[in-house]
């Protein structure tokens, strides 16, 4: 396969496809709209997710693991979480192959097999959950439940793309249970946080957070909560979502606890979720025409150093001088690899490097080492620097902070640049067919109207941020009186 | 609900069930077959998932994500796996549920909605897997690959057991691809090696390494290894395979790779899995009446400490002294919980604690604090200490270190007194009838009389030890000659 990249200037979503292919991050399945995550795109998982991970046990959540099934009778319960994901489900009927007599050699599903009732493979948790927690919440001793699950989910998305949209994919649910509406609200509205400082100082990309507009809101939510990014060809990305569920599921399924004066309540809820969409946010955020460009602090490799030689006494001298510096690094905790293979030239290893985004490359000759230096590659700013071999290892530390906050600087800069005020329809319109990004405009507060929009101007609510100030205004479209401005984008 | 367990003298499969279900490590689902796996559980199963994924990644291995379903015309690709495995998966016909216009409020299958090619939900991936790496491999240079995946795994059993037997479990499959056979045979043995230093050194159970005989083994495999732990029960229980699968794949998904000398030839590969099936392996192999015991390098907690107080000034007393050494255990690498909940009385406590299996509990009163001591009490031989607090944090990490090694003692001696010679049929009855446990006899290596012995007497070759040595003997059953002994039971 070609590494070349198409040009995001030629082609964004071509360049997309290229990267996540060619970097290795993913690759096609045998399965409509479902990828598989090669081992590369995989550690980056594995990297985000330990984070969050530890992130959520601070905060007092436990990991647990529910069925991948969820009957039919109970996906229905919730009346507006079936009808959110009904239309898109896949759906286990039968469970028995048999060899079809019309073609020997080929399976058919057994028609004597089939299930008694039908099972949806989750979309989602909550009804699942919701009927398991049933029986574990008697009193509010037994409140709150803070559990997460780190699992698989499928949703039969028809326009499917790597990481964004997948039929399959990777996630965590938090389903929490609490006492009170009050509680709930602050678990979820935590959450959030939990979210924005794992995007913003892990993720390198600055988030607005915010409430979706009823239209968008989670199918079963009383208020869905969320992140949104900005990717560098302008269009929105959720990032992340967090729900204030009320009592809806406790009453779909009957949870009742007994509170401190012994009378019967229902439960509050909330869930939360981010997913391997979030690879799909990562790249199109800081990479560029030349391959991934990864935060420091999620990467699967820091540092890559290469080895300039001719002969095998040049690569055992560079060898030998290097070995004391890599124990260094990674005593310091930072990932290095050390390229000596024959099998290809610097200059190919250097584009290999690139490609996968590796955020420092070092790089160290003949002539170098008799002058104690190296050279130092910043994958972010391909700047270049000649740094001398006597404390290289922190100047490495160093520098993988500083890279990290540049492209966080750098993300937020371009979210400042493409975030614009609009205060007329023909200028909302002109935003959106021009530089893009996010629009800050006011809106009339009905489903109708923003729906009007979308089809007008393919622009969604993003969300309504969580610091917008109160302020008289029209909307945009309707002219209709307004007291705060909300945000509007195209949107993945 | 009761916290009584059932003993086990009186019925050991109650007592599990109880065991499992009390302890908080899984729960019963709304889905037949289908565990959850409560926090206390899944907390063991990611200890020990870390340990594994860790050596899994030592010896050279990368995660990936493979789809969870697999294309029926896949799935048949490999004519002995699909046999092996289409009496027992689950099989998605449909993707779309829609209103049932006869039962308002339902949902029913939407007819219109079905799948062209139905999806069979993996119960292992060597096909979906096979068929990616056709696309990954062109040449010798592309070898070996050596890829592992955390997932959920479906086979359609009927009769299930917590851990033991589910529908849905949790697994780690391993699938590598190598230019020779050779080179692929080492890989099985030494991912079983990776398996038995696991279970041994880390769940504290002593296995046999062996091969299956051709029946028991794995649908696809050329020869299949395992490791064979024997439960207090004397019920033996396979606890990890490793197979080889020569060029079975290879031929069914056509993976061919150039060698050095340009000459195209097939791809050998091995698979192999451990699952959440250990955790039931544990939970029989070492917990009593009491609750669980559970080996310290993989339990959730190791040491939990209980003040006993009257009033709120000896708690503070108490917890003043104990800050230090709650500080110096987590600085050791111990995990520690300190109990000062007023919700309950410390024998409530002790209980609860036994019930978890935690391996050290410390208990401390005011007149202990006025002695300088602690009681310390050991889960596993319920022996108690006292102890001087004087560098006790260094007493309790030697002694998680003593009961670690115990457990492992113990197991393997009871594994001695229930592993007999059995040289006639009347013998090997009476021995299965008996104690139980392993039977080492001859067999005439036959599947007809491996097949009646099975009938017979229930019991099945576990495997052909490894480091079975050539002895002469006849056939247990059929009198024919025999070269060597091999390991039968009575198995999970």
């Amino acid at each position: 396969m070609s590494k070349v990249i198409t040009p995001m200037e030629q082609d964004y979503s071509q360049w997309y496809n290229d990267l996540v292919l060619r970097s290795g991050l993913a690759d096609y399945s045998a399965v409509r709209g479902c990828m598989v995550i090669k081992p590369y795109g995989y550690r980056l998982w594995e990297n985000m997710r330990d984070v969050l991970d530890k992130m959520f046990k601070d905060t007092g959540h436990v990991n647990a693991y529910f069925p991948l099934f969820v009957p039919k009778s109970l996906f229905e319960a919730e009346e507006k979480n079936a009808e959110g994901f009904a239309k898109e489900c896949a759906v286990v009927t039968h469970y028995r192959l048999k060899n079809d007599p019309a073609n020997p050699g080929k399976l058919m599903v057994d028609p004597e097999a089939r299930l008694e009732e039908e099972l949806v493979v989750r979309p989602t948790s909550e009804a699942i959950i919701w009927n398991t927690y049933k029986g574990w919440i008697q009193s509010y001793r037994d409140l709150p439940i803070l559990v997460n699950q780190w699992a698989n989910v499928v949703r039969w998305e028809m326009r499917t793309r790597l990481f964004l949209r997948t039929a399959e994919f990777l996630w965590q649910e938090g389903h929490t249970a609490h006492a009170t509406e009050q509680e709930a609200r602050e678990e979820a509205a935590k959450m959030l946080e939990v979210y924005a400082d794992f995007v913003e100082n892990y993720m390198a990309l600055p988030v607005v957070k915010g409430v979706k507009s009823e239209s968008e809101r989670f199918a079963g939510a009383v208020d869905t909560l969320c992140i949104e990014a900005l990717m560098q060809d302008g269009k929105a990305l959720q990032a992340g979502t967090s729900h204030f569920l009320g009592q809806n599921f406790a009453k779909a399924f009957d949870v009742k606890f007994s509170d401190s004066n012994n009378k019967l309540e229902y439960v509050w809820a909330t869930s939360w979720g981010v997913s391997t969409r979030l690879i799909g946010a990562l790249v199109m955020a800081h990479s560029d025409n030349q391959g991934l460009v990864l935060p420091p602090k999620i990467a699967p490799l820091q540092v890559v150093i290469v080895p300039i030689y001719k002969g095998d006494e040049q690569l055992a001298a560079i060898t030998d001088t290097l070995k004391p510096i890599i124990s260094q690094l990674k005593d310091l905790g930072i990932s290095v690899k050390y390229d000596d293979s024959e099998h290809a030239r610097p200059g190919w290893k250097f584009a290999e490097y690139e490609l996968q985004g590796v955020p420092v490359r070092m790089a160290i000759g003949a002539r170098d080492l008799a002058n104690g230096v190296a050279e130092i590659a910043r994958r972010d700013t391909k700047e270049k620097m000649t740094v001398n071999l006597d404390g290289i290892a922190f100047y490495i530390k160093t520098l993988l902070d500083e890279i990290q906050l540049h492209l966080f600087e750098k993300a937020k800069n371009f979210r400042a640049e493409h975030t614009t005020e609009a205060n007329s329809w023909d200028e909302f319109v002109s935003i959106l067919d021009g530089k893009g990004g996010f629009v800050s405009a006011h809106w009339d507060g009905t489903a109708e109207t923003e729906e009007k929009i979308k089809d007008l101007a393919k622009a969604t609510i993003r969300c309504i941020p969580l610091d917008a100030k109160e302020e008289a205004g029209t909307c945009i479209l309707t002219g209709k009186p307004s007291n705060k401005r909300v945000l509007f984008a195209r949107a993945y």
